[in-house]
Formats: C-alpha cells, structure tokens, sequence
C-alpha cells in the first residue's frame, strides 16, 4: 500500500498518479483532508474548492484510465497563491478592493500547468496586493506559520509557503518582487525559486512593479520546483517582456553532480547582524557543500544597499502607479499599511525613477563581472528566524520597522538585478523555527542554482522534516 | 557646363559626382564659397571645415577616378546638426557644457552616410542640447532665417534648415523629438521628414528624451529625403530600440502615383486660431492634392490636446534625468531658458510619468483605429508663419510663451505617438516668409508620406524658391 499521498513530494506523487499507483482522487482526498486539519491553524487558504476539485480528480482517472492524460501534472492537485488569474473564478489578490473580482482571463503561467493537467483546490493567503513581507493581512486575518503558529510565514507568497510545508499542496506558484518567493519558504521551510525576469511569464498575474515581478514555483525540493519551472518557463506572446532564451532541461540539471563548483560567500552585506542560529545554520550549510566537494570563497560584490535602494525605488514607483486610481477613489478599502506603502510610492520624482532604472544595466554588467569565478552565491535569507507575528506588526509593535529590516534585507539586491535564487531549508533553530540559504545564480542560470540546491538536498534532509499538527497526529 | 553644383537637389548632384559630371571637389568648392557668404548672415554653422572637407572631396575624386566610388553618396558634401558625434570630432551639442567634448564613438546615421561615401563640411547650428523650438541660442547665437534674418530659423534643427534653404548642404541630419525637424523645415521652406520612433538608429546621437527621439533628414525635397532615409533606416545592434520591420525602398515610393490616395483634414485641434496666410495656404495645399487625384476627406481623431500633454510629460522628465547631474554641478553654463525647461522636469512625479507612458500603446492604438479609412492625414505644422527672433524670446518678450505656443501646438501628439511625418514647403506669405504643411503617417510608413509629399512636389514649386542672399546675388 502506498504512503499518504500528500506527504509525497511533487515528482513522485506526479509518477505515482501517471503510473496509477495512486488516483488522482485519492490524492485530492489526502490534500482536502489536511486542508480541513489545518486552514484553522495556519489561514493557509483564501478558498477551498472541495467539489470541483474531485470533479476534476474523477476527470482526470477517466482519462489516465484511458491512458490518456493531459501532461505530466495530470490528476495531481494543486492551490497556488490568489494572484493567479483564472478565467471565471475570482482572484482576491489578498485585497478587499478584489473581494469578488472575477478574472476574464487566464494567467499564462497556471494555465500552462493546467494544460499538463494539474488540478485546482483553491486558492492561497497572500498579503494584500502582494505588498507586504511577513503574511500580515488585514482583510483575511494573518497567515499562520505551520512550525509555530504565533509566527509569520513570511510573505507576501505567505500560503504558498504555509500550505507546501504543512502539505497541502506539493507545490504552490508564487511570485517574488522584494523577496515573497525566498522569504515564505525560508520562514516554512521549504524550497521557493525566484526566476529570473523574463524566465516566466507575468501574463494575468496581478502585477505589482513590472520591473520587478517575477513568478516560480515553492515546492519541498529543488527538484520539485524543477519540474514545475520546466513547465511555465520560455516566451510567451502576450508577455512581450518574456525572453527568448532557450530553456533548459531542469530536471537533468537536478542530477548533475555538484563536485567542482563554486559558490561564493559575499563579504560583509550578507553576513553582518546575523542571528546567532542563522549564522549557525549558515556555517553548517557550507560546510555541507564544502563535505559536497563544492569550494567555497570568498565574493567581494558591489555596493549592496546601493542596488536595494534602487530597487526599492522601481517598487515604490510602479506599485503606486498601478494603484494610483483606487487610492484616489477607495482609499478606504485598504489595510493602512498596504495604502501607506503604496503612497510613498507616489511622492518619488520622475528623475530619480529613471535614474534607478537606467542604473540597472550598469550594475548588473558589474554584477556578473564580480561573480565571473564562480557559479553562484549564497547568502542567508534573512538576518533572524522568522519573527512573531505580534513583534511584526507595523501597526502595532514599536520595533516592527527593525523586525521587518532584518527580513527583508537580503532580498532586494537580487530583485534589482533580475536574478534568480534559490531559497532552500538548511536547518532549524533550538525553538524548531526553520533557517534557510538562499543560491543566487547569473540571469536565466535556474539551471545551475537547481543544481546546487538539489545536490544539497541529496545529502541533507532538513527539506523532509514534517510540521506536527499543532494538538494533532499528522 | 553643369549649373552650380550647389544648387542641384541631393539626388540630382549625387548622379552628377557618380557620372563625374561635377567633381566632389567641385561640389565642395561651390558649398564653401555659399557658407562663406551666408554664414554672416544666417550663423547655420558651429564650425567650418574647408580644408579637411577638401581633403576628403580629393579622396573622393581619386575613388571616382578610378571607379570605385564607397557608395551612392560618394562625393556629397554635407553638414548636420551638431549632435550626430563622430569620433575624435567635438561636438557641441549646442551648448557650452560640450563646448570641447570630442566624441568617442560614431552616431550609427551618421557613420551609414559616411559608409554611403558622404563628405563633412562642418556642423550645423542647433537649439543648446535640442530643447528650444525656436533656433535661439544663447551661447552660439540665434540661427537667422534666410528668408528674413529678423526671424526665426525655428528649431531645435535649426542650421538643418537655414542651411538647406540656403543651398549650403543638399541635406542635413535633424533630430525631432517635439518638432524639432518639421519646424525648422516648416519656417526655413524645406522638406523635413520626422520618422517613426524605431526607424532610425539613435545610437551616437545626443539624447534627449529616449523615449521620443527621433532622427531623419532636411533636404530640399521629399525624394531627397527618400535617398538619405534608404540609407540610415533600419535595425542597429548598438540601439535595441530599433525594429526589426523591413525598410521599403523609399525612393521607388516617391514615384508612385497619387491618385486615389485618401488624406484626412483633422477636424478643430489642427484648423482652430491659424493665422490667416497659414489658412490660405493650407487651403490652396488641400486643393493641389484634390488637383492631383487625392481625396481630402475629414477626420475624427482622438483629443489631441491630451496627447500633447502626455509627450510634454516624457520629454520634460526624460530631458531632465539626463540633465540631472549637470544641473546639481554646473548650473550656470546653460542658457537661462533650457535651464527653466530642464528644471520643469525635476518635478514631475514618477507615477504621472509612468501613467503618460503607460497610456501611450492604448492611444496609439486608438489613433490607428481613428486613420483607418485614410493613408495619411495633414495639418499645418504650426499656427503661423515664423515669428521674429525678438518677439519670441521667451527671457525678453512678454508674450513670448504665446508665441511659442502658436508655433509648437501641432507638434507633440505625433511626437507622443512616435508616428512618422513629412513636413514640405506649400507657399509663402505675402512677406515672402515659407509656410508649410505636414502630412502624417501610420508608424513605420514613411513611405506612404513621401510618396504624397513626392506627389505634391512634381506639381508645384514651393520646395524649388531660392532665398536671396541679403545684399547680395546668389
């Protein structure tokens, strides 16, 4: 008899339903049934689609009876982060302005895992608007994290993270603007890929800064998220900002030995202010790579702060500017620290817009200079463990602003690139809060980043560990 | 013997030097000999360079001689505006900053008609760094209408007109990022063509606003524009912004017929408050196309006002990010007014950038939707006539602002939506001042204009009249 279904990883319950070993009904069955333990714990999910969902599993074993499924997803269930536009159904963007917007729409990058067959069973908790880092949400109460339920998941991909480490789903689409890939699945532990921009199609995702948007998979392994990107990854006609890239075999990539790779470990930026337990862990995870035959050295890189600031100049300016309308006409409707957010974004001079956005090109032909040794580097994801939802709380707590620096500050430097990265769980700390490593790679370099990642996986197994119910068994 | 070489249009002269019916010396003695007698009197040039033009005329003669000409323009002396850089050559830009700067790389239109075998007479009169309309300057001097030295050239092209009506180059390189070609063409009587935005490599070209900068040529007539257009349009690796869209052959279009062609009159924006001899002679331009076989139908278009102030919007903030560190650094080396324009643009807040260029695919768009059922449309190029250098000086006239807003009000929305436009002589008003209309297209079909401006041409004589040179005979 086979093992539960949602404890499965991606690739082998994708296998397992292809080879009938298990239906895809059994496997929704699984994924509802913790769903139903769960969503009161972590507010994982914004809508539970139960009914449909075992439609569509029911439809699914008809046609793998018939041996002839839709793609290598077919039957396998699947929720994703309530961004994803899906003709018909409403995409709350975690907003109360969106409560009940319906998509007219298919996102290019859900419906290419729905073309290979995957299953909906809803949709995820996300910050509002994807505007926020820790999984606060003043309209659909906060995201919960699945280790320690008075902590953040993280955000704003916040149940993307919560729902893949409490498995309840195996993989869920997120995006990565400022960190809402790397952040969610280092606080969950569990693995997220930030894509290069320009890898994945941005097409009816609920933009927040175009220069910036990136979307990927969070999964329980890099392996995992390798064969979700092989699937939305490449051009697409109706996101001209797509690149016509050739795009590699990633789930070969995840075999390839890592023996002789570089990665390097940036000076200062990355590594002042750690926690005591993420400078542990981050010691441990290069010695791990080291016992891999990786080497490891050092990496002086241009000025940091100098490309977050940048970028969080891009951000600021375009969240405001798609905002711009409803924060004239229903300023009321969102959470206050969403709208003063995005009013910040409204006071920046044009000038020095463009200066941050011609500055890009510059500094990405610096930075690819700088990492011209090596094949990636790496850095924690965030200074601390994740932090409590109440100390996060900008509205509420006095030193939120610090807690949230120390959160966010190794993600944008990566976003104003363009980068790829690789969030993957390298440990836990003494109170069982998840620690992770992020891989950063060269542009459209997904491949060598799953590589490392999944070559740290093979000899690790901090990315199995199963989050106990809280009062519960599973 | 052969007339003056000086005063045979481009195409004309180039079949002469490649017949060797004129020597390119000749050609060069005889443009020489007019900048030395007009210059007094028009101050088109920034710098004069008879010796190395003769050195490359008797390289060009030798090529001739022995039947290996570099290419169709082989012989051709010419000057442009003093912003298309040529390596190891200054180029002022118009300004005092630049007043020594010496270029390092090639302008990639330039560099094509050089390849074409073009020769270098010197370097035109321009507008400090391009932003003035009007052919004032306050480090070189105003340019000097040939028509009336009392008048304004126009600008920011200004010795690309006041040259080319004056016989001192066949053709010059302009730059129209808000009229800048069209105006000067408009008030010095000669044919100026603004192409589409993409259609011209901007590489080695000063900027000003990248998202508006457009280049092409003044000459004395549309199949002139048509020879120098073949040679600098197309695809340029060193500027991405160029498309990759066939170049038809421009000079087969100027001899298409016009009969049966459709041209739409505007209805208001463009044939409210003319001044009555641009009236005149906008109707008497109608009735010549009606003669030829045209058909003058009236036009719907969107509001162009907002379109205006859309383009004003980019240009302004465009402008002003280039301009930005010199601003900080040295403030007082720029002309008063270009100072004032240039500070306008610190201003503007990014997401009202943001929005004017957002908004621009959707209006295009509707644009294309609205000139569906004609080939072109046409409107005056400005409200009126040239206007006197004194009453135009916006640091000295009170009602200068109006005045400039007479001469630039039917400029932008084309600017805006990057379309292409033909400018041509169409008459002259009872003061023996030109005035002239525009005829403009859908993008990338410049051929379609030339072809009309072709047509207008062969049946009238307007682009033909010769100024006189003051006091003098030629």
């Amino acid at each position: 008899m086979p093992a539960d279904p949602a404890l499965m990883e991606l690739c082998e319950l994708a296998d397992a339903i292809a080879r009938k070993r298990v239906s895809s009904r059994e496997a929704t069955l699984a994924c509802l049934e913790r769903i139903e333990a769960w969503q009161p714990h972590l507010n994982a999910f914004v809508a539970i689609e139960p009914e449909e969902a075992l439609g569509l599993a029911a439809a699914a074993d008809a046609r793998l009876a018939k041996g002839e499924p839709s793609g290598p997803l077919d039957g396998v269930p699947f929720a994703h982060k309530d961004m994803f536009y899906a003709r018909g159904k409403v995409s709350t963007c975690g907003s109360l302005i969106r409560r009940d917007w319906v998509a007219s729409e298919d996102s290019t990058a859900l419906a290419r895992l729905t073309r290979a067959g995957a299953l909906r069973l809803g949709t995820l908790h996300m910050a509002e608007f994807a505007y926020g880092p820790t999984g606060h949400n003043a309209h659909l109460g906060h995201a919960r994290n699945p280790w320690n339920g008075a902590h953040v998941t993280g955000g704003s991909s916040s149940g993307s993270g919560a729902a893949v480490a409490a498995r309840l789903t195996p993989a869920a689409l997120g995006s990565d603007t400022g960190g809402s890939i790397r952040m969610p699945a280092n606080f969950c532990g569990v693995t997220g890929l930030k894509t290069t921009v320009g890898r994945v199609s941005r097409f009816g995702a609920m933009p927040l800064s175009h220069s910036l948007d990136t979307i990927g998979p969070l999964a329980r392994s890099a392996a995992d998220c390798a064969l979700v990107l092989q699937l939305i990854a490449g051009p697409d006609p109706a996101d001209p900002t797509t690149a016509h890239i050739p795009v590699p075999d990633y789930r070969a990539a995840c075999e390839r030995p890592v023996r002789g790779m570089r990665l390097g470990v940036p000076e200062r930026f990355y590594t002042e202010g750690l926690h005591a337990e993420t400078e542990r862990v981050f010691g441990q995870a290069l010695d791990l790579f080291r016992a891999e035959g990786v080497e490891i050295v050092p990496l002086a890189l241009p000025d940091q702060a100098r490309l977050s600031a940048a970028g969080q100049i891009l951000l600021a300016v375009e969240a405001a500017a798609f905002h711009r309308q409803w924060l004239k006409e229903r300023p009321q409707d969102y959470g206050a620290q969403v709208r003063a957010r995005l009013e910040n974004g409204l006071a920046v001079p044009a000038v020095t817009y463009l200066e941050a956005l011609r500055w890009r090109g510059l500094a990405l032909a610096e930075h690819i200079r700088a990492v011209s040794g090596v094949d990636a580097f790496i850095a924690p994801v965030s200074a601390t463990p994740s932090p409590t939802i109440a100390e996060s709380d900008v509205g509420g707590a006095p030193g939120a602003e610090a807690v949230i620096q120390a959160v966010t500050r190794f993600m944008r430097p990566v976003n104003y690139l363009g980068l790829p990265a690789l969030a993957l769980p390298a440990g836990f700390t003494g109170a069982g809060l998840p620690v992770g490593v992020q891989i950063v790679g060269r542009p459209f370099e997904e491949d060598t980043i799953l590589a490392l990642g999944a070559g740290f996986q093979r000899a690790s197994d901090h990315h199995k560990a199963l989050p106990p119910l809280p009062g519960g068994t599973a």
